[in-house]
């Protein structure tokens, strides 16, 4: 893939427009900046809406983790397969912020440890149409992934953007589930960024200090197996990630490709963000930054990518719930670009 | 008016209901708070929706000030007005994101300097039903009211209340327009916190060093020639204010009396907001901001207020605009609070 970056001559002709408008210059502040992007990405300015129920599609990848199983999460493995219950059931967090603003949401299990035999044989076949395994190895004793899953996840994810663009989508979400997702999406990033595991190790869903300092370990170990690996960022993802992960980081590489912008989400969004543009150098003009999580690592990888979230409400649910709750602010930047006068139409 | 908080025991029975549902505690951060808010607003659990199109509601309060003939501000004075006629026909930053977010605009001309006889007669009277005079004084030289004036003012926002309540408002928005506007509302706050004018001026539209200490200059100069009346609220706004804003403190008061929550906008907005809570104290408790502003005064009359601003965007357009762009996160924690299944319901 050669990756194209949005357009400089779009992103001029949008600024152009933004001073223009009747508005004191700089008083549309980040929403001025932000409208700038989304005009670059398309190509067009003023940039097409985003109000279109098709035009904004959240895919969550659900997978588990062998780490589950190691004291680094306040909750069971088994709560990654209800959640993916109850995103069907539209009874979730990010389902409901999905249906106040309009978003579409897919739920995809890449790797969840169960194979849903009660659910419909249609809902199955599409929850798994991507599967690649049952659980992702338990990174701190072995690699996540086999060299063939990797690039098998990795190929499914850019399968799912392309088949989201084709639907409508002018505006990409990745979301996650996963009870121990934290953990290799930590790893990811102390790797991506040469930090050890303490600097950038969080507390999930509300793990204790003990816990924590534990965490910490089971990433140190899992980047001191993966050795000089490491330098790679498709082997890291055998190595550190899982399924689901993999997956994440086909996606948001493919929409880059493909030219459609991303809103991240938390940390796995993130840490597979930082990951694609590991992998294809670039990748991350493509993302604008949602919201900041309470996870170190988040923060710590979007300032790598020079990315600084639109929202910072404390929110740690996952999900994709912090994206989809940042969409709005999206279309208000595309409304002030498209609808706000010039100065030259009022004083002619 | 006696004022009435909003309900301790529907907080508490919201606050259980956060707790209940099928998220880790504290996951939803300060949209759990603000579901919590809303819901305590309005006496219900979970909280009735803001999705209605006539559920949230913005009046923007117009007028001329005489201090805009003193230097303190970029703009010449004939901007009010044109200003208004931008609103009237939908093409300013405010409407261009309330038609995006659904929210009901009405713009009302309190204290413009001209009479806007080139409009139509039937939009003119729907302007100008509560006009109360065209500009208000210099603040620096004269009081900006009569006394009389002032309680004309103050009725007439009460009266714009009552109506936008009738009319299905849930939620209350004001927004301002008015060149100059920020050096009363300026003083407003100085004289609310007892700082001086250098502690809380900031650059509005945004003018230049000189002009910004020049500003505070006029503000010092307006809180001095108040003398002792500043210990007065409703003295306060005769001396220091204007029409547009003396009518913003009586919509905001009778909100808080009749119950209805508030979303706060820029510096005009809160330094209403904390003059209402001067003449009403327990007024704020009916308020939440919806955008950190660039003016300083902005932020200290949060802080005294106990207020913590939902976005921080760099906005510094006034209009209502930051509270408008704020609407959808308070959507969004109505929606968690409403539509996220219990845990209760998940595992029985």
């Amino acid at each position: 893939m050669t990756l194209v970056p949005p357009s400089a001559i779009t992103r001029d002709h949008a600024a152009k427009r933004l001073g223009a408008l009747a508005t004191p210059p700089g008083a549309l502040g980040r929403l001025g900046e932000l409208g700038v992007w989304v005009a670059a990405c398309q190509g067009q300015v003023p940039p097409l809406p985003l109000d279109d129920p098709q035009s904004v599609r959240l895919v969550i990848f659900a997978g588990d983790h062998g780490v589950a199983a190691h004291g680094v999460s306040a909750f069971p493995p088994a709560i990654t397969g209800a959640m993916v219950r109850t995103f069907l059931a539209g009874k979730a967090g990010v389902t409901a912020l999905a249906r106040a603003h309009g978003v579409q949401v897919r739920v995809l299990d890449l790797g969840v440890d169960e194979d849903f035999e009660d659910l419909p044989d249609d809902v199955r076949a599409t929850l798994q149409q991507h599967k690649v395994r049952r659980g992702s190895g338990a990174i701190h004793l072995e690699d996540a992934l086999t060299r063939e899953e990797t690039e098998h996840a990795l190929a499914a994810g850019a399968a799912v953007a392309r088949e989201e663009i084709a639907a409508g989508a002018r505006l990409l979400i990745s979301g996650d589930m996963g009870i121990g997702n934290t953990t290799p999406a930590a790893a990811l990033v102390a790797v991506a960024l040469g930090l050890p595991a303490s600097e950038v190790v969080g507390r999930g869903t509300g793990i204790d200090d003990a816990a924590l300092m534990h965490k910490a370990d089971v990433i140190d170990h899992a980047i001191d197996r993966a050795g000089i690996r490491i330098s790679d960022p498709i082997e890291t993802l055998a190595a550190l990630s899982s399924a689901d992960l993999a997956a994440t980081t086909g996606y948001l590489l493919e929409a880059a490709g493909r030219g459609v912008p991303v809103l991240l989400d938390g940390l796995m969004s993130v840490a597979c963000a930082l990951t694609a543009d590991r992998i294809e150098p670039g990748a991350a003009a493509w993302y604008a930054a949602g919201h900041r999580s309470t996870e170190p690592a988040q923060s710590l990888a979007l300032s790598k990518m020079g990315l600084e979230p639109l929202l910072d409400l404390g929110l740690r649910l996952g999900e994709g719930s912090g994206a989809v709750a940042a969409v709005p602010v999206v279309r208000s930047a595309v409304a002030l670009l498209r609808d706000v006068a010039l100065l030259s139409d009022l004083m002619p």
